[in-house]
């Protein structure tokens, strides 16, 4: 009973869509009509001599020019035009001709991954709209507009005749496949963007700005989007083919975008990119070594699907940013600083401190990353009702599993203002993000903990993402959420309770009178510097605080690593008044010790004599790394060959080893690497580029030099191609 | 650097939560205080001689006693009482006394794996509340209630006596294990279901009626759930052990349904049950020889996960019924007929002819079942709305994924009925099998379809489950559909429309005065039948109707399979008259081609000859299956023996073969199974089985006969046990 078997597979499987867009189908060149016999076909029909896609005008009105490839790429919805010559003149009264386009190994019309539109005779309505534009001897133009929902691919072309016993078909060529990207140009699609300029931004722009550092040391790095680089456009779509994603969800943008956040990590799917925050990349590229998206997405697409090594938040934010911008959708990377990372679902991280003050990294399960980046999608939500609509967060990076895989969104930004977490996808988690307080617990030796205070205002602090035609960043924290404390606030505080997000269960700690807040100015890497505590004395008594400082290396996801030092002082405050304690720490005590980004965290836990109650307080110090130049000699000019610098001196007084150095540029030159073994203390590198510009305008020479002991020194110059 | 690699590990497989309830964690007798130094403890330190779970008595009180299982069982937020026998007198002010229940292989307290109540001295407060309720010499009396959140599963019990030194714990004993279930009995649980005689239904009632058959030939079915049988409640556990389900999640009801719908099906997750709709079954157990769902829990339990062959969906919904009862959750197995499997995303199922009028089964990709078997749970949504709270729709079938896996629900009851389907989960689906119009196309040889007629009645038509403590059905399609046409049903449809459902593209063709419809008989499988044809002419012309009959044999799945009868008549109609044409249907002409559930599909194609125009109908004929008794001989009294025998005689002119017959009854006995190699054409078998009662009261005896040739044959007995 093998047939029953088979029948029964296809039943259990019951999804049997095509999964591949490269998957060629090559559809027969004749097809007979059942019954239709062994006659031959009247003799005046028409021969296909030729098709003529139009690439470079289709592609111009279509504003998809930029794209370094060979085909046609159009848009959802905007009519492109193909000109079909046969041997003889097209009567549009007798013949009846079909343009058939097809995408992957089983084109099925139902399914939208066959499109059939008639020209002649007989005429029929299909999905996409079809018309003679014009008839001129034996060419005709024919116009063809995609509908606005279609899915979004490579599809081939196919001029099929229709003669009495069957069908004539061309056969398949590469020449004339095509593109179909989303139009965010178009009302009709759901990625609409009214503005010419935020198109022009969330679209077109294929260099960007991603922030990372801390709260108090902003940090921008550009980030090569590089969209339209050759090759990139079949990988993005590479990568649906390697997540399985059927074609006949890929016009859908929720889904394609919540496949992107899915896709772009290697867990459960073997995407993108493999995460790793442990400070060993021996085997691989370091996530802050990267200068962009295009060298790993190549790099993911030749090696056939196998995950790129490493990345981290930001690294994924940059892929997919790209992936959604290539494929047409607006979108942008975002920074959170202060990012509460909460995996039990409710509004509070925990951080706890052990009997002497220091922080118990057993129990501080929780954590807070001093920034976390993610994407946003500019798309309406079809799904929902419509005031949800507008930027969607999607996040790449693998936090949490989200309905049983480690993807994150789409999910409205203005849900997540508002407090109305129970639209998909993701709602609770991404407002924990921006949400949690961070509670500070103190455990005695049974382990009960008690709270020692509660921070209500660093979570979610201050979200920045690039300004549109700008190099500087746009605040869009009020995206996010109402002011801190405001009649909107508790409103939406109160409806994300409704919507079942657990009461904050914990009673803050009546409030001592005595403020403590540590300090520090902006430090290089390898400083010795001063940290301040100052204790604000707000009572009309005496205050005598013991306060123990805890210095710990801290990767940017908040996880702590070695404690380098611990060091006590008392502290006499009159009433009413502000002391200041000074504590020195030296470059010799945390050097040995540093990871990756160079973060310090310092903890303040002190205890008030008169009264017996504690305080605490953190501060993360970001380190500021070393510099690096970047510098051109000549003008940049089209066609003509100029030089670029990256010059790099090492200021410490130890020997770095193990060095890459990148160069790149979207629009002008690939990722270019130099390796260096090592650089003496003091010791100066160079790294000499020719380049020949092919195109004029602003470009942005973007620079990397990264190394086990120095992470994150980065440079990048604009410069005018005449 | 392995240590790094280690914490990088843990940060890219970031939830390491435990997930098994049976991997038993053994914590240490004795735990010594960081720094205490090898001092001995007080002499004067408690020693524990035993602990008493009362299980008789909390079980009583907990409505857990019909469990056949020797632990204690309790339900969340309500209190269970323990007594600890000391070696001495217990002083409250003095004494440190911690009753520590663990669950999985790391217990934690964030987790709420690990919960810690201290009584005496060292209070403090834990997720569950714990007091001493008396204290008689050297015996104290515990109340101990779960938090109404609290994750269900098997907990181990420690008493553990806080020294100056350290901590003395009991060693683990699986005398003191208990197990935590939702509680429907408590207000303050999502799964409280207000009324006792409803609780009695959906929570205690261990056997119930499942509907197959077709609209017009309701088929009702017993089952048993058995989800007090012995192993049961251990076999649900595995279940969620075997999905990999992370006990965090045990508490939060929503989770659980949505992972009990995901493992159910064998699909992506080695679930419980695996599909078939093939008709064949010998490598297996076919779908329609179950009885109950005991059997096959105890099965893949058994088995240590591997999924057990064969199911269809009232497996499934029988199965997950026992499930969500046995841990304590109120639910149903609903009936849904015609029910749409939708898999476009739209609101039609297409139904697609040939140029002769017969089906074209590659077009016809959509299918209607006969009917369609799922679940509901009685819940609060704490992510929703208030208003979505009440039954939620779960389904345990795998018929199309739901966000990467196979499953489908929970989704709000009300919310499908109003068309507000952007809450989770899947409520698109849902609304598509109860709303979906059905469209009949007929292709000419270009494949082109036009419209002959649309169904807008029949998906969704009729939604049946057992009545609360009766046997009859209770019809609540009104609780999923407002009245067909009536302003709140437009209302809803639109609503839907608004949350992304496509709105219906088609237009139906013009009515064409003339009305047909196909009727039969109820009929038993193996009878020659007649199939009337009425011809309604409501317009002042004649009509003349050409008229094909198409009889195929169907699976109840709307799949159809072997074509055995076309016949073709010409009738006259006069004006304003109707006119029966009849068909005969001899069993030779259908009796070879049977598929399991016997159900027949006739399609009747029309063309008015006067006119031109196309009418259709169809009809779906579920023949009625022979007969098998049970007979009781004697009365059943508990400690008694007493006998029945089932018997059934092959009422066919051929032999049977390899035939299964199966007697159970929940409470009364397990699973007995008889085999028989072959029943001859009026050949007689009896099946009988000695049974001592070991409870008294009302119990249901549940047959059912089953061959490759004859299915769904089965019976049911009510008896008392006095």
């Amino acid at each position: 009973m093998s047939g029953n078997t088979k029948f029964w597979r296809s039943l259990i499987g019951r999804i049997k869509f095509s999964k591949s867009n490269y998957e060629a189908y090559h559809p027969p060149v004749f097809e007979a009509f059942k019954g239709a016999g062994p006659r031959a076909p009247t003799t005046q029909a028409l021969s296909v001599l030729g098709v003529d896609m139009l690439v470079a005008d289709n592609n111009n009105a279509h504003n998809t020019s930029r794209y370094k490839n060979t085909n046609l790429i159009v848009r959802r919805n905007k009519e492109f035009f193909i000109i079909i010559s046969f041997d003889q003149p097209f009567n549009e009264q007798q013949d009846n001709v079909q343009l058939e386009f097809m995408i992957g190994s089983s084109p099925d019309e139902n399914n939208g991954t066959h499109i059939i539109e008639s020209i002649g005779q007989g005429r029929r309505n299909g999905r996409w709209k079809g018309r003679v534009v014009e008839t001129q001897d034996n060419d005709v133009t024919v116009g063809i507009t995609p509908d606005a929902g279609c899915i979004i691919g490579r599809f081939s072309t196919f001029v099929t005749v229709i003669t009495n016993v069957g069908k004539q078909r061309t056969p398949k060529n590469p020449d004339t496949d095509f593109y179909v990207l989303f139009n965010p140009w178009d009302p009709a699609d759901v990625v609409y963007m009214p503005g010419d300029s935020d198109r022009q931004e969330y679209v077109m722009n294929d260099v960007g700005i991603i922030y990372n550092g801390e709260f108090n040391n902003i940090a921008p790095r550009s980030w090569n989007y590089g969209q339209f680089e050759e090759g990139i456009l079949d990988a993005c779509l590479f990568i649906l083919d390697a997540g399985k994603v059927p074609l006949l969800y890929r016009g859908n943008a929720i889904e394609l975008v919540r496949q992107g956040s899915a896709l772009m990590n290697s867990q459960d799917d073997d995407g993108v990119l493999v995460g790793n925050w442990s400070d060993d990349y021996s085997i691989g590229t370091a996530p802050t070594a990267w200068t962009g998206s295009p060298e790993i997405l190549l790099k993911y697409a030749k090696d056939n699907g196998l995950p790129v090594c490493f990345a981290q938040c930001w690294v994924y934010a940059g892929v997919l940013n790209t992936f959604l911008r290539c494929l047409g959708m607006p979108s942008r990377v975002i920074t959170n600083y202060s990012s509460a990372h909460d995996n039990s679902g409710n509004l509070k991280t925990d951080l706890v401190l052990d009997e002497d003050g220091t922080i118990n990294r057993s129990l501080s399960r929780d954590s807070v990353w001093n920034y976390h980046s993610w994407n946003e999608v500019y798309m309406r939500r079809p799904d929902l009702p419509e005031k949800y609509s507008g930027w969607q967060v999607v996040d790449g990076t693998p936090q949490e599993t989200s309905d049983g895989l480690y993807r994150c969104g789409p999910t409205s930004v203005i849900a997540i203002k508002e407090g109305e977490l129970s639209y998909p996808f993701d709602a609770r988690f991404v407002f924990a993000e921006v949400n949690s307080d961070v509670v500070y617990y103190k455990s005695d030796k049974l382990g009960n903990k008690n709270i020692i205070s509660v921070d209500t205002t660093s979570v979610g602090k201050l979200i920045l993402t690039k300004g549109v035609n700008s190099n500087n960043y746009e605040d869009i924290t009020s995206t996010y959420k109402y002011p801190e404390g405001s009649d909107m606030d508790k409103r939406a505080m109160q409806m994300a309770e409704n919507r079942g997000v657990p009461a904050r269960d914990y009673t803050p700690p009546a409030k001592t009178g005595v403020e403590i807040e540590l300090q520090t100015d902006t430090i290089n890497i390898g400083e010795n510097f001063k940290l301040t505590l100052n204790i604000k004395n707000q009572t009309g008594q005496n205050c005598t605080l013991d306060v123990t400082i805890t210095g710990c290396v801290v990767y940017y996801t908040g996880v702590t690593s070695s404690i380098f030092k611990i060091e006590s002082k008392t502290a006499s405050v009159d009433p009413w008044k502000t002391t200041q304690v000074m504590f020195d720490v030296t470059a010799s005590e945390y050097m040995p010790y540093r990871v990756e980004q160079s973060n310090l965290l310092f903890v303040a836990y002190g205890r008030i004599q008169e009264t017996g109650t504690s305080l605490t307080t953190t501060r993360v110090v970001a380190l500021r790394p070393p510099e690096l130049t970047i510098k051109v000699t000549g003008t940049p000019q089209v066609g003509r060959d100029f030089m670029v610098i990256v010059s790099f001196r090492n200021p410490f007084n130890f020997v770095l080893k193990n060095i890459q150095l990148r160069l790149e540029s979207p629009g002008l030159i690939m990722t270019k690497m130099k390796t260096y073994d090592q650089i003496a203390p003091g010791g100066t590198v160079q790294f000499t580029n020719t380049i020949t510009p092919w195109s004029s305008g602003k470009k942005v020479l973007i620079a990397c030099l990264d190394c086990p002991t120095v992470r994150q020194v980065t440079s990048q110059l604009e410069i005018i191609v005449q």
